[in-house]
């Protein structure tokens, strides 16, 4: 069942992911209507006990619940865990759980800066020059306000491990937009874990050839992401199982009249576009699993 | 005076590093007359125990002498230790140990085919296919003629996790004479350590902004590396100590009559190029190691 419904994706988005989710998700291309339906076909683990009844504030310890989609330089914070790409100067994934008692305390962005990350060698670390005058945001990857809960959380999400050069216009319009939602499945989920991270899609180019292309920013050469993802593990407070949602986005100015819908994409598509794995270790931490189906 | 030495590199490479090797490196250009002397600052580290006074033939257990440029997806085989990158469909670098003993044998390429690797996730493996029509050769990574004192040992160079799109120009001239220095340097040497591995280095494009570009091949999206490089670490006879040479070559046809010792670089522009670290890591497993000093 499970090796169908994974066939089943494959036969969607085949092999060619990157530029096919390129010209997916580009809204330049007004092609947002192509995609009737895609929010059906997002994988559903549908018999997962949820272990832990309680809900508790954030914290990384529990981070791992549904394991790591890779083991490569693991950075353990306050807030998240993190996976760190010394060759493009940023994360290649960085896993949070939020909940309801994770998003309320005291803690204030304005006592938070943005600060260079001495555990990264200092030939792989990206500093505040080198965003300076580029044109792009400091993205955050794991979000500040999921972490209201501690200040210290908060302030590690501003370890620019964990920042991504991003497009003001996305940062601050569609990808906040996706930010809240992730808050707002608090309310419906007991825990929200979720995994955001950076994509280099290839796209054709008038070769008729396939092309990575990205521009490097400042002196450290921090790359600046072609697309960026999110993965929510959503974990069912009634021990229903446990819910993935997926979302890729382009890192380009985005209409905030595009339904976040819109965006969702398979988990194949992630999985073999950012050369991560979610699925195998979401089942080999669950008992009980016995299919992703389509909803 | 190790840092003094380090930090002159700094001066010479500075951080543009992958668009300065980028244009250094080009042999379009003309400008292969830009490095004189070059060679003459080759960093050398004098003086580390040669601990092991007999000589073997090859086996990946040895490889790991003076560490490994990175941790992620460590895979040992016969010949060579290997770091595999499941986004780019590569390794990160291979190392291998050459010496007398490794150099000699029976094995033979004609029983060898290149095969794919299935340890790897098939989402993030490279195939024979993705290659094919491509007009890119399955260049290897650790070199099949490095390993004629085990059948098994060069079949292993035969995983296509050991090989990267290569010009197939390049790869036939001037990247095999460089394959045959490095044999040929088992003569002056105890054992000849090499660590290989593909670069994707930015370059300035016409709006005045560095850009990472490679092609990607096939269903599976296989990186074309803009430039290759390999670091020796030649470990000499009497005791004297350990040498560095490092190389990086553009993935393009290079005039044979070039000589390689122009695609000698500063380790530090491969160090930050890659993301990996070599000299921390050699440091680490020496004694008496009191500089790394220009020759």
């Amino acid at each position: 069942m499970k090796r169908l419904c994974r066939t089943g994706a494959t036969l969607v988005v085949g092999a060619g992911i990157g530029a096919s989710v390129s010209s997916l998700l580009s809204v330049r291309g007004g092609e947002e209507d192509e995609r009737p339906g895609l929010l059906s076909r997002v994988p559903v683990v549908p018999t997962v006990q949820a272990s832990e009844a309680t809900v508790n504030a954030g914290g990384s310890a529990m981070v791992m619940k549904y394991g790591f989609p890779s083991l490569a330089n693991i950075k353990t914070r306050e807030s998240y865990v993190s996976s760190y790409d010394p060759r493009t100067r940023t994360a290649s994934w960085v896993i949070e759980r939020l909940n309801v008692a994770s998003l309320s305390g005291p803690s204030d962005r304005k006592y938070c800066d943005f600060k260079e990350d001495d555990s990264v060698h200092m030939f792989h670390r990206a500093t505040n020059a080198d965003y300076r005058g580029s044109g792009f945001d400091r993205g955050h990857l794991a979000a500040a306000a999921n972490h209201k809960w501690s200040q210290k959380a908060m302030e590690d999400t501003f370890y620019l491990s964990n920042i991504a050069p991003q497009d003001p216009h996305l940062n601050q319009k569609t990808w906040n937009n996706l930010e809240k939602l992730c808050r707002s499945l608090t309310k419906r989920y007991l825990n929200v874990y979720v995994c955001t991270g950076p994509l280099y899609l290839p796209r054709q180019e008038a070769d008729g050839k396939l092309y990575v292309r990205y521009q490097v920013l400042g002196r450290n050469h921090v790359a600046v992401p072609t697309h960026f993802f999110k993965v929510l593990i959503l974990e069912q407070a009634d021990g229903r199982g446990v819910e993935l949602r997926s979302y890729v986005l382009p890192n380009e100015p985005i209409d905030e009249k595009v339904p976040l819908e819109r965006f969702l994409v398979p988990i194949e598509t992630i999985e073999r576009a950012s050369g991560l794995l979610f699925v195998p270790n979401i089942m080999k931490r669950t008992t009980g699993l016995q299919a992703i189906t389509d909803r």
